[in-house]
């Protein structure tokens, strides 16, 4: 096969078969077609598309080129969730100890914070001691005792992805529907998953910033779940102001526990419930999705949900003494409420920003190499729809430099519109596609 | 600026500036931009397109990548003629004499040939001698000697454009109006003209195969030339079957001596008096076209022409013997006359493969590092719109190797279409572009 022929091929807005595919896959992940033609390919592929059985034909060689994790030893179903990221989006560590304590196996594979939003992988390495690099042997270990464990893409699993990602990087090529979905796709289906939930964000915090665009990824990333006899359910859900009311790394543990132990019942709480829900219900342990949702809420109530969130964080190296007891979690040199200077309804959030100014307070990475601060970040106190007035506190900043808390202030006041009348919350959840 | 948002906003289709341009341009050729980032924008252009101050930004730059011929010193104008390049087209070595022979300067960039088509520099270099790899300073002497001079790119011109060209070949980005445009124009622009003549091929046996093509790269070679103040003109021309009756290096030669000394008036001859017309025009050395025309065959027939075609080759280091004396240049070692097994009259040629059997016989090149054999090709005896009986011959095949004549003459018989009524001949001249 000739790989300048294929590259015409896809330019020219043909379809590529399932061989032509393959063959591109095996030559680049063995480093025989250089950079500089894949990146061409990618190109024409962002820009001409694919179509469902390309889609699928790409996330079937991309998995294939590493490791599929074999859990046929588990006796019951194994069911991930996938979010497409967001500002304050913790779901995933409420969501594995819900799910893990019906009885359903949850192997979570989790990514790094780039950029405005932050990763799970951070989140959970800001409990002291917990370790998210463990090998395949290590991870089935945990997964069997306790029926999740949450681990980062390990260099195993679809190392095409890595490649490719890497690539899509530095050549403005992210933002394509096959190739997110090949990417999202490859790395979950390589877990040895039976089941799926997807949290597609939309809105001015997401990837996705139009609802057109969260439906296409949503259908696409669907249709290839079911090309592989897949369970799955998609949530498309907002992301116009952060998810719940902590961003920044070990915040959003702290919101999680309290999330975990019921003492909050936030938006977060809501997401939290509704996916574990449907992962309850996919994993056939409720017959419907509310009947899952119920069981999500018994699950927080009756303690289970928490207990198994320590179980999680003792058997992968965490020190459970700061679950218990998080007040004891040292803090930031610098604590700055944030005050209002007008007066009005929260009417909008520019959430692009508040992640923005949490990467600037240190919980983020602006380049891959940056290095976090785990205590740092923003807790609001106001979101959409809620009355301030002029010196009201808007939110708390936390960092251990003060002229990093100066310049967040900033960022989070220009990213905050008022209105006099009360205006409408935005839908939590936009959609659910079966 | 940052190089990937540059790409992003080419690949959502905006235009970029010529600050950016210039941008992209000098730090690519500078080696800080690396490849697969530059191959990728490559494919944002061919598929985005560029609009006219793109395309003329784009051509400045890399025209200013490297040396700019500095022609003030000579009185006169200096005209030169482009040709997108076809099978059999030898009018470069018809129209540097004739039009230098008027006093006007013709300072003459050319290339090789790839694939199908020949190259004029390959067919130069089949006279012993004669050398095309002149250094500027050579050339410049030689021009102001002569009036002409016939060399390839040096190092010093556009060396952006080399750099371009070579990732779009491996890249499946070729085929884009505006890379055409700038890599032609930024070559000729460098020459120092005042003036260009374009000639377009279109046809089956030409890079543009389609009207719309021909028309959509002449108008942008028209656009850009007038951005830079240069008088120009665009022939579209037929490229459905060879030009002239010669294919082959020295074949090729060797025709334009029965040209340029007046003993055939073929379509190579009308062709290349229409285009010497127009730079002579253009060079300020006629009123009209017609006149200049007038003017070009004057030159063929009272000799000038030949004898500045000899102070060409002589000033160039050929061996004039060969010019004054064709016969005694050596013979391949097989020559295979190729018999109709049909009769009618000759209703198409697929020239694309005319060329290809040429190649086949050994005088092109399939990858840049072949060599070729200058005595080899092809002696067309009939052409579109000619009668043939069954065993009456098509044309003469020269080669050193009977296995190689032996595929091309496959290739020949399987290129000609017949039909029993007369065809109409395709129209040598199908549109003049002021």
């Amino acid at each position: 096969m000739n790989f300048v022929e294929i590259i015409k091929n896809k330019r020219d807005g043909n379809s590529l078969n399932a061989e032509e595919i393959s063959f591109l896959i095996n030559q680049f992940t063995k480093g025989n077609i250089p950079d500089y033609q894949f990146s061409a390919l990618l190109m024409a592929i962002l820009l001409k598309g694919m179509n469902d059985s390309e889609t699928a034909a790409l996330t079937n060689s991309m998995l294939n080129s590493g490791k599929i994790i074999d859990l046929s030893s588990l006796k019951g179903k194994k069911v991930d969730k996938h979010s497409t990221g967001g500002v304050g989006d913790k779901t995933s560590l409420i969501i594995a100890p819900i799910v893990a304590s019906t009885g359903i196996y949850v192997p979570m594979i989790s990514g790094r914070g780039l950029g405005h939003t932050g990763g799970t992988l951070d989140k959970l390495e800001s409990i002291p001691g917990f370790r998210t690099d463990l090998s395949l042997s290590e991870s089935m270990k945990v997964l069997k005792k306790c029926g999740a464990v949450l681990i980062g893409q390990t260099k195993e699993i679809a190392p095409a992805d890595k490649m490719i990602y890497a690539l899509r990087d530095v050549t403005a090529t992210v933002e394509s529907i096959p190739l997110i979905t090949a990417s999202i796709m490859s790395k979950k289906l390589a877990e040895g998953i039976d089941g799926l939930v997807l949290d597609i964000k939309t809105g001015n915090g997401a990837f996705m910033k139009s609802h057109g665009d969260s439906m296409e990824l949503a259908n696409s990333l669907i249709s290839t779940a079911k090309s592989f006899d897949k369970k799955v359910i998609a949530f498309i859900t907002d992301m116009n102001q952060p998810l719940g009311n902590y961003i920044g790394n070990w915040l959003e543990v702290y919101e999680s526990i309290q999330v975990l132990k019921g003492k909050v019942k936030n938006d977060l709480y809501n997401l939290s419930i509704k996916l574990a829900g449907a992962m309850i219900n996919i994993g056939n342990k409720a017959r419907s999705f509310q009947a899952g949702e119920q069981i999500a809420k018994d699950k927080i109530e009756n303690g289970d949900a928490f207990k198994k969130f320590l179980e999680i964080v003792e058997l992968q190296g965490g020190n459970v003494n700061y679950i218990n007891n998080p007040e004891k979690y040292s803090k930031s040199k610098f604590v700055k409420k944030v005050h209002s200077d007008k007066s009005g309804f929260i009417e909008e959030m520019n959430t692009y920003q508040f992640g923005m100014a949490s990467l600037e307070l240190g919980a983020g990475r602006r380049t891959k190499s940056d290095i976090i601060d785990h205590k740092a970040g923003i807790v609001l106190y106001k979101k959409i729809g809620d009355h301030l007035s002029k010196n009201d506190i808007v939110c708390e900043l936390r960092s251990d430099s003060i002229s990093k808390i100066k310049l967040a202030e900033k960022m989070i006041i220009e990213s905050i519109k008022f209105s006099k009348p009360k205006p409408s919350i935005p839908k939590l959840i936009k959609k659910v596609i079966l």
